[in-house]
């Protein structure tokens, strides 16, 4: 079963190390989907799925000019993937913060009661 | 066809709202899987099939505490997944920048060039 909501189509499309060197491409600039092919080991039809597959999560777009199609990636898709993963990183080393924290604060509470001993 | 390499395994494991709300819990401390299932509104085997799915990405471990099993969050993949993204959305903007700095000197020439004739 594949959700269909817009952060999963993002996370389901970089779940791909082709559509990711794909995005690592157009990242550095727009292309042909020619260009985009060329350093891929795979055939067009094979290509074209994953260029399917980037469009439909929103991080890349075709823009017809004159004959040829170009690809551009899109920034939008990827601040909101960041945005979750940045979320989720922070909540845990504050959650491991706490826990130092309060390790520190045991460690002090043994040591006076052994001192008082 | 799923990629199989650690960062897709990451990647496909975000790509589910169900799986992100268990991790939401989690970030904020470990918990049974009892407690993880409580909120989520499916049955037993599907919440296991999802915690295989985190699991299988390093992005939860179980611990066996006497008769419990407790769940905890690992940030380790979370950076890696992180790491990739930023580093694209880093390009991406360096690329904007430039491509800014090309039409400022273009414009300017063309000032430059209108007040010459």
């Amino acid at each position: 079963m594949t959700a269909s909501d817009p952060l999963s189509l993002v996370f389901a499309a970089l779940a791909d190390p082709t559509r990711r060197e794909i995005l690592s491409r157009l990242s550095r600039g727009s292309a042909t989907v020619g260009e985009v092919a060329a350093p891929l080991a795979m055939s067009a039809p094979a290509v074209s799925q994953h260029l399917k597959v980037l469009e439909r999560a929103g991080l890349i777009t075709r823009t017809a000019h004159a004959q040829w199609r170009t690809l551009s990636m899109q920034a939008e898709p990827l601040d909101q993937a960041s945005a979750w993963v940045e979320k989720h990183r922070r909540e845990w080393n504050l959650r491991l913060d706490a826990l130092e924290d309060h390790l520190r604060t045991m460690r002090t509470t043994h040591r006076t009661q052994e001192a008082e001993s």
